[in-house]
């Protein structure tokens, strides 16, 4: 390996960014500073736990971050993301994915490691088989109940009747084994809203079929201590009913981006996130220019209306996306000709990506500037 | 980390692919042979040479098999790839992809390392470039001239008066300093296309363009030894015309995949890859179960027509994919009810999925399989 070049060397701290090589993520540090100090005083202020979500970033540096440096409490999506943060020292780990039974093993391994590693499940099945495995050295299961509170992917719809008797049966069957923490509740049904009342809408409902779902099991004297939803949009505009949860969730937030933008949960200026490409190409018979990101470096997310509902280009409205091939991307004039002495070879241009999640999920490192220049490495983990 | 499950190590080696942890990107080793072999023999009853592009596996097992073992004469699409197969033992090395300034000193490094480092380029400024830094110890920049055959993309035009002076000047206005190897057209355009004919007529287009150009330059004297056009779905169905070419360099045709199907590169039983995925949810209100394979382990593409353009489920043409968000699948039944005594929680299904290159990119190891186990783990290079 050429060390001189590779993008997973420290030799790009200091450096300013129009000298990175790209395609190249980049992180605006003071903007990622904010959204998580306002998350975090959004929840001080409702007087919920912020038990941040890191499946956007992956990384121990934005963990850290989210979590106002307790390196407590965050969510999880995959276990390669559980071992790998809690090799970082995070001893608080929710795992909110329905537990596959062909990761149990796994799943023991770190809830005997660790202070707080927490399960998810929406089956009886797999009650089942946290009981068939039970965990020693006085440790239970500490179990989440999802609930389908109207996003229709994973979860028991607080409604049916079988809900509350999983619920009991978490909590009380064999307490010696599975403790019953919480309920949790994705609200990703925010993702089809267009602006702020909407995404309150959904979660005044979610919150209120979550707690009232609560309510009913502390009536019939089953303990439910934990109530949490989540959701950049909901959490990014909570509504005052969100003071009766324990927790929230978020994760996107701490980037946001440009489907966060369309939402409604940000403004254009929060976005911290952006790929940074190079002019590569100009072709005035069909008025358009190359760069070298194509959709290896953005992914294809936001192109339901085409490519350019991957990205805008960061101060030329003008310019618009219209092709992403694995590594080039074509730009056209939204209207006219495109000035090209304006754009001369090597220029760079700053893409904004519709969604950072699927933007982050391509880049090995990703690179943290502050005043134009690179001052941190952030080397997410990947697989599962 | 815990080395028992990190999908990096070689515990799998061996391993039943139904013990994987899922998602997980399998290989078939007959069919990646088979399809491997069968290149190798249409470019040899052509009488043209294989050049292999890595872009779609980016591995070194990958490219030895594409080379027939040779390591010889590959074509990549980053400096991250070359710098690796540079390392892996391959000497000979086009590096397909419109040269951008700010990575000159790279390519510099990888000539004068290299016994045969090749750039590309399609304007004058980037000419320029290579002669005002040349190489040392008696090596010359090889040069390619990217020729747009009708693709679209980079290229200049083989008709244009411009692009005749151009390779002219490649030649020999600094024959001391840069060479000019060949001519290279991408023909991607194939890839709208739905069946053999379709695909046959680009293929020999493109050809009579390329090699019209090459007669016009050799007319005037100007060297040009070598000629080559690609894509899988043209390389695939070649046509007798491409005999006159000097090289070929297709390479999603390892894999092949659910769009090559559909072009009509290839036939259903030759695609190689698949994402194995485990049922983790029955949701029997909505019809629908949930598997732990998400975007992050197919990407999006072909979701032009929605998420069931992205995978097919092998076996069970009853079932499509209706949505993915980032771990999660939702299958349902195409019609009627799905019967979910036959899908238990664990229930392992196989994903064709629409675009290989893609679904690879998101993958940090494959699991090559024979007779029903794992045999290889491949790791691919990343980044740029």
């Amino acid at each position: 390996m050429d060390s001189q070049t590779d993008s997973s060397t420290s030799l790009w701290l200091g450096a300013p960014l129009e000298q990175l090589p790209t395609p190249a993520l980049t992180l605006d540090q003071v903007k990622m500073r904010r959204n998580a100090e306002r998350m975090q005083e959004r929840c001080r202020s409702l007087g919920v736990r912020l038990r941040p979500h890191v499946k956007t970033h992956k990384t121990l540096e934005g963990a850290e971050l989210a979590t106002g440096g307790t390196r407590r409490g965050i969510v999880v999506s995959t276990l390669a993301e559980a071992r790998f943060f809690a090799a970082g020292g995070f001893d608080d780990i929710l795992y909110a994915y329905p537990l596959p039974a062909s990761r149990l093993e796994e799943c023991a391994t770190l809830a005997q490691r660790l202070q707080a590693f927490q399960v998810l499940l929406d089956n009886p099945q797999t009650l089942d088989l946290l009981r068939q495995r039970p965990l020693s050295g006085g440790k239970r299961w500490l179990v989440w109940l999802k609930l389908d509170c109207g996003n229709g992917r994973a979860g028991v719809r607080p409604t049916d009747p079988n809900t509350f008797a999983l619920a009991r049966a978490i909590a009380e069957e064999t307490p010696e084994k599975v403790t019953l923490v919480g309920v949790y509740a994705h609200c990703g049904n925010t993702y089809s809203c267009r602006d702020v009342p909407t995404i309150q809408a959904i979660a005044r409902a979610t919150t209120a079929a979550v707690l009232d779902f609560v309510t009913t099991l502390r009536q019939a004297g089953v303990p439910c201590p934990q109530a949490t939803i989540g959701s950049t949009p909901s959490c990014s505009h909570p509504v005052p009913e969100m003071a009766q949860l324990t927790e929230l969730h978020p994760g996107n937030y701490i980037f946001y981006d440009l489907q966060q933008t369309q939402v409604g949960s940000c403004q254009p200026e929060e976005v911290a996130i952006r790929v940074l490409t190079r002019v590569i190409g100009h072709y005035p018979h069909r008025n358009q220019l190359l760069v070298d990101c194509g959709w290896a470096a953005l992914s294809l997310h936001g192109q339901n209306q085409g490519p350019m509902g991957c990205a805008t280009i960061e101060g030329y409205p003008q310019l618009r996306l219209v092709g992403l091939t694995q590594e080039h991307g074509q730009l056209e004039a939204v209207d006219g000709q495109i000035d090209f002495g304006r754009f001369p070879l090597g220029t760079i241009l700053a893409l904004i990506p519709y969604h950072a999640c699927a933007t982050a999920a391509m880049h090995p490192v990703y690179y943290v500037h502050a005043e134009g220049k690179v001052v941190e490495l952030w080397h997410p983990v990947r697989g599962w």
